[in-house]
């Protein structure tokens, strides 16, 4: 398993999963129904962002996007967004990407990385952020309609990229 | 003074002071050199947004927009930013836009507002949201770069539009 920068063909591979994700409608506030042509613009040409893949010999089987969470006076501080295909869970592919997104970022010279709205049901994501150091700053009650278990929390998660706080 | 639903031709009114606001890099994330072209964008033509402007006898000497948070399953909760004219402070213009856009969001069926970003060194604002029944959700920290204060926090603020909440 290689994680690496995306190409721009990578997408025919990462389309069929990011849309079950979305279509899922359980962890991405996104549109369910969500159009490829929107999808690849939202995941591939965030500004300033860049994309990674999990490639497996050549099978793409998650992906990673890492941008700026506020331009300019904020633009210190990122975020980031991960989707791994449902026939690859439980591989350890999100920590891989995360660990790797998360030296990126702090190469990159960000000072922290904050997450915007993590879904309080999405436990195997807020578990793997919190493994990698991340802490819940605050719920935001009810903010996500979530398909099953109605309006729950979003999480807004952070950890410091600085020198002093490593050591995960 | 009445507040107002934005018409096209205010532009030229919201811009010399919203430059000034930006060009402080005090308060919003902004670029400081934002360019009027993306600038307005960004005020006036947000996805599902709407604007509103103070109008003092056709004087526009304050400008707020509302605009869902998040999409989709994250799209019942608001988020809105202020600016208001320098030569106009003082004289509570942010307190009624801000009244008049908490009403329009209740009355558009958000079910809570949050902004994401209020600069702690900003008092004046984290006030006024306080006072007009905000609370303070957490504090990323260091999350803004100021020009005076250096490295200071961001404010996730938070309030609910239902029904048994109101009583502002």
């Amino acid at each position: 398993m290689e994680i690496r920068e995306a190409r721009e063909g990578d997408w025919a591979q990462i389309w069929p999963f990011l849309r079950d994700v979305v279509a899922a409608g359980e962890t991405y506030c996104w549109p369910r129904d969500t159009t490829e042509e929107a999808a690849k613009a939202w995941w591939m040409a965030k500004p300033g962002g860049r994309v990674f893949v999990a490639d497996d010999g050549g099978r793409v089987l998650g992906t990673a996007e890492l941008h700026p969470n506020q331009p300019a006076a904020g633009g210190h501080v990122c975020n980031a967004g991960f989707m791994v295909a449902q026939r690859a869970a439980g591989r350890g592919i999100g920590r891989a990407l995360a660990e790797h997104v998360l030296d990126q970022a702090r190469n990159a010279g960000f000072r922290a990385m904050q997450f915007n709205a993590v879904v309080e049901t999405n436990h195997n994501a807020v578990r793997l952020w919190q493994s990698l150091g991340f802490s819940i700053l605050a719920t935001v009650p009810g903010a996500f309609r979530h398909p099953v278990h109605g309006f729950v929390g979003l999480h807004v998660m952070h950890r410091s990229l600085e020198a002093e706080t490593h050591g995960v």
